[in-house]
């Protein structure tokens, strides 16, 4: 079994997700969002890197996975989406975690069947595969859906079945 | 007596550089250039806070500053400047010191005296104002210029005064 940790990075919102690997299953572990605290961005920086490493101390996950995206609409937001995205890079790699990164359409595709999915499938598909998780909300719906597709892209899953093929 | 350090930041080169200011004098203690290494942008990440945890520790600056920056031209340039930047922000916060945040003018203006100047010119009145300082290299000079920037706006000039007449 591989436990894997998907990031969907964001200033105010980071959400987070925690899967099980076992062969070609997967089973939720927990989700959330951490919100970030404080009156300058170095302190929201701050609070991002304090709640995202109570929760990979808490559930130790063996790896991560975060989206890769960019915002090109506005510098500003991307920015901003930089500085947390660069939180949620540091604190699995403090961890001695390794960290894939995942197009979003890469996402979309290994939980929904097509690169173009919207919100509202995404959020759908996490639920059929997760049955029974309670979802925080939107940023850890994506998260769980990040979590999934390193289970069905990164060799999670072949590894998982390797551990499990060594123990058996 | 203040003791800053300006940041300037950047995912393959992070500029360092301390001074001391005491009144609306300004005097050089370190800089230097943080390299980052490893395969993928968490390891690279991770050196990078490593590195700048180990000036800070090593230096002890009362305060910080860092560019308030962004790269409109290209989102992916942006996002990898955002991430470099989330890292320069969160470590001075890990150690208690506040951040202040200064536009590439302003940065400019408090060293040349002009919003507009070139880099040769930035590192020419960084020369001046530090006399014997030996510069690392172009992101080392940059972020001598953000501390001195910070020295004359923040109150860091003004604070260091005041703690002198109250130990007067």
């Amino acid at each position: 079994m591989i436990r894997v940790i998907g990031i969907d990075p964001g200033l105010r919102n980071l959400g987070w997700g925690v899967i099980d690997v076992a062969g070609s299953r997967v089973s939720h572990v927990a989700n959330g969002t951490c919100i970030s605290t404080g009156d300058d961005l170095a302190q929201r920086l701050l609070s991002l890197h304090t709640q995202l490493s109570n929760v990979i101390s808490e559930f130790a996950p063996h790896q991560a996975a975060v989206e890769q995206t960019f915002v090109n609409k506005d510098g500003s937001a991307t920015l901003k989406l930089g500085q947390a995205r660069g939180i949620a890079m540091l604190v699995p790699a403090q961890a001695g975690i390794t960290v894939g990164e995942y197009a979003p359409n890469t996402v979309k595709k290994a939980v929904v069947g097509v690169g173009h999915a919207d919100k509202t499938q995404v959020l759908h598909m996490v639920r059929m595969q997760l049955p029974g998780a309670e979802i925080a909300g939107p940023d850890a719906a994506d998260a769980l859906a990040i979590a999934i597709c390193h289970a069905h892209h990164s060799g999670a899953g072949g590894l998982s079945a390797a551990i499990e093929r060594a123990r058996a």
